[in-house]
């Protein structure tokens, strides 16, 4: 169950990650050429869950789920569009932010995740500009408020009306007593660079900044009067769309629905299955059943169906499925079956392919979900037995792992092929971790001789004992010890506080450096978590709580 | 009060910082030549607070502040010491870590300050090692368990005695559903850089890590045969002496007694008075009244007298008064009084002595005091006045705080002159912040010129006005309009949520890159103090209420 406190609308009882523009209630996305409109006009009776009412452009995560849709969509399927025009289509108002109500009625774990993957969808606001140069420019008609200014700040070029009363907020800490914790306040300070002090003053100030101050404290980028707005918003468009580098003559490809069977332990999907007993989930990744096509023009003819694309939306989807869906599962067991050179040659073709932007699309949404995974608050381990395939990009799903076991040999009884790891030059940089390293580079922080001693065994099966050698898994298993010792750990595992857990692994899996993006999921998101736990906030008497009561919230004064 | 729910033992209301080797109770201070022993034997019916026994050199607040106290004074009083043995008094232990009966009835305010001193005690042993040369060798006979093993994680050098029992863990996890926060999570990945999937097979096993396996996996140094312990303990305390660059012949000073009358609305010191009311504590610091001494030698004379020095340390102290013993305080507001000429000599002087070992020194701590003053989490302001001295090193004072007040000209009928800045050269580099910045730098993050404009007016007087429109001050206001801004101010932030300052706070004070000592102070402790919040570790029936109860913890499972 998604909520255990809340009833979903609908009649439905687990949040439901894919949508497409027919279905959309809240955001409406149209293309004109180089340029696409994401219009914001939020369904006030299109909750997610029953309870409240998404007033002024409110949102709660089935909103954003909209907005990550459309963002892909852009991506793949409007390959030729190069700016994104974010507008609101409500008069005086661009985004109240995170509805309030919802919030104050979520269950704690309800609250993390919605920020997580709102948090997420801003990522990739912020990549589709930084990786595929579609660059975003909010208009801001109206007040933009809390989670509004969020979701402007992760666009490259906020515009604000300079009529007097639009203005930009963060009002989170005077009205809530939360933290404006939807990347906000690492976008002000690391991305905006807006002076400390004033961002102090900015983040108390329940009304927010408007005009002048607005550029000058760099909340915004420009003021321009209502009357040249519509002038100034199509020429900045065109300069935007001047200096980007996406093709001007590509087809894009249609993100078809995904092929899934919910089935009574879990899911099948068209490249993975999950089964989920116990309190753990397991997906098992199949490899590609056939070589990659000849072309990039047969990969675009393939479209949504060409296996890494597809692969790639379907473990999204069953990473976000269990986040939000199953969250008494203590972990994720990834496991793979099929021939590790065929996981090699999709590679070998991206790679070859990898000036066309299809290619390119894909690489980069391999990133986003691998980075999904980094993010997913479950103990990940990877099994890699006789048959798998954790080669090249599937590799990357053993290294995000807290733990991987791999079999040494074959197992009596058995004619499935020696586990073997097999690296290919995506394990060396392509997906970088949010902490701008690579998963090796993450792994041998201690000896960057370790990686180059892993690069030079590249492009050929490595079997279990040299792999323990290497450091490229945890542990290597013959078949007699195999059964007890995963066992064990994974009957351990469960027994731990799930709180502990998750505090253990978002300090394990990100050694090294911070960047703004894992600052946000460190520093800030850690932050608000503690937060969303005080009673300050979340409390009968906090301000979350009392929010649209008539009555003030009654503080405990202690700091602490 | 210190802790409303616990009574502090020896009739004690408030937690005091102050102590010396004579009044030690856990610890032994010897000094040989250039090595220094520091004996952890810790004093079992010594606690801080009722309720608990230090078994096992366990530790509470009280023991760590000893630490900290010897720690400054081998910096300060034996300037030939090059080298600092930690070891145990205790047969078999090294160190138990904190005391978890003393966790699991403290607030939750005390657990987080509690962490938070401890960290900073380890991160001075780290400072003294990087900036003094002054290298830590941990002798692990025993075990070294959780924050036992934290403590030498921030030693130089770990030897572990080879006995087959003598070991080191971080069973906080599976034992208390908490996180080794005292830096430990931070340091195995950052500083020991140990690999990341180890460290979670080290973090979760209860009785740790020993032997030959502890040095492969990074965990210690080397390990040694009881036998050739004692020698080689002595060998390598005279490797890492000769490497130092500690002086050989410098004769120390004496830390004296701090000067401090408690009255009725807070505390005066020699250089300082704290006046605490209406939830908000002015620190009223004086600029000296003397010039600054002809020579090292007379500085050295001076001694702890030495106005800079005795300013840092009450400074010190009263932050932590007012951190540990005055919770309901929501603002510290900082003021200063004196010759601002006479704060730039004291700063000209310590600059001209720089290769000197006290003066090093001085300048240290008072980065580390400016570092204490960052990480207090009470919104900090400066109300820089007519005849106020924010020079130098006490501007670093208004550069700390969250937002600062200046007044443009005189009072009427007020005889005092101008409020005027001062920038020197300590401004620029000398008191880097945990974010690896100066306090200048990370304020002009947009603009690394501002921080050039504002070098090129260093060493003469800054007005009110111009300070504004160089950045360095968030508000300049005349006479007029003073009293009711700063009022209204002060108001308002004692209204909001203090839990939501303290995250705000947080994260709008370091902005830019993390280091380890901030990703320690950020993702690790905010972590933590999530943790310190989840019924799974302190609800009646969590692992820390129920630790030694023969009750098992009854886990809520759901992972958030």
């Amino acid at each position: 169950m998604a909520d255990a406190e809340r009833k979903m609308t609908g009649g439905r009882t687990r949040v439901e990650f894919e949508t497409d523009p027919s279905r959309y209630r809240h955001w409406k996305l149209t293309v004109d050429g180089e340029v696409a409109t994401l219009l914001m006009d939020v369904d006030e009776k299109g909750s997610l869950f029953e309870g409240y009412e998404l007033k002024l452009n409110s949102y709660d995560l089935g909103v954003d789920i909209e907005l990550a849709d459309a963002i892909d969509r852009i991506r793949f399927e409007h390959p030729q569009v190069r700016v994104i025009l974010l507008r609101s289509g409500k008069p005086r108002v661009f985004c109240a932010g995170a509805n309030i109500r919802m919030l104050a009625g979520s269950t704690h774990a309800h609250k993390v995740n919605f920020c997580k993957f709102t948090n997420e969808t801003r990522n990739g606001l912020e990549d589709a500009s930084a990786a595929s140069d579609l660059k975003t420019i909010c208009v801001i008609n109206g007040t933009a408020a809390g989670g509004g200014y969020e979701l402007a700040l992760a666009t490259d070029h906020i515009m604000l009306v300079d009529d007097g009363s639009s203005a930009v907020s963060l009002p989170e800490l005077p009205l809530l007593a939360v933290l404006p914790g939807t990347g906000g306040l690492t976008r002000v300070t690391d991305k905006r660079k807006v002076r400390r002090d004033l961002a102090d003053v900015f983040c108390t100030t329940e009304e927010g900044v408007k005009g002048k101050r607005a550029v000058e404290w760099r909340l915004v980028d420009e003021v321009v009067p209502g009357s040249k707005l519509d002038a100034t918003v199509t020429q900045r468009a065109q300069e935007f769309a001047a200096r980007s580098r996406r093709p001007a003559d590509a087809k894009g490809i249609k993100l078809a629905p995904l092929k899934r069977t919910r089935t009574a332990s879990g899911a099948d999907y068209s490249t993975l299955s999950v089964a989920v007993a116990a309190r753990l989930a397991t997906i098992t990744v199949r490899g590609p059943d056939a070589p990659p096509p000849a072309s990039a023009d047969a990969m675009v003819a393939q479209g949504a169906q060409f296996w890494p694309l597809r692969l790639a939306r379907e473990l999204d989807n069953a990473i976000l499925d269990l986040r939000l869906n199953e969250l008494d599962t203590a972990a994720i067991i990834f496991k793979s079956a099929g021939d590790p050179e065929q996981v090699v040659a999709y590679d070998r073709f991206l790679d070859s392919n990898q000036a066309h932007w299809l290619a390119r699309e894909i690489r980069a949404l391999w990133k986003r979900v691998l980075k999904r995974v980094d993010l997913t608050s479950r103990t990940l381990v990877a099994l890699i037995e006789p048959g798998s395939c954790f080669a090249g990009t599937l590799a990357e799903l053993a290294f995000a792992t807290d733990r991987s076991y791999m079999l040494i040999g074959t197992r009596e009884g058995d004619n499935k092929p020696p586990a073997a790891l097999v690296l290919t030059d995506v394990n060396f940089g392509a997906y970088p971790m949010s902490n701008s390293l690579s998963r090796l580079a993450s792994r041998f922080l201690a000896n960057p001789a370790d990686v180059d001693r892993a690069e030079t065994e590249s492009n050929k099966p490595i079997d279990a004992e040299q792999a323990a050698a290497l450091g490229l898994v945890t542990f290597a298993l013959d078949d007699i010890d195999w059964d007890d010792e995963v066992r064990v750990f994974l009957e351990e595992r469960a027994s731990f506080s799930p709180d502990g857990l998750t505090g253990l692994e978002a300090n394990l899996r990100f050694g090294g450096p911070e960047t703004m993006e894992s600052k946000i999921f460190a520093r800030l998101t850690a932050w608000q978590n503690w937060i969303f736990q005080r009673p300050n906030a979340v409390g009968e008497e906090g301000a979350l709580r009392r929010y649209g009561s008539g009555q003030k919230p009654n503080y405990d004064t202690k700091r602490v």
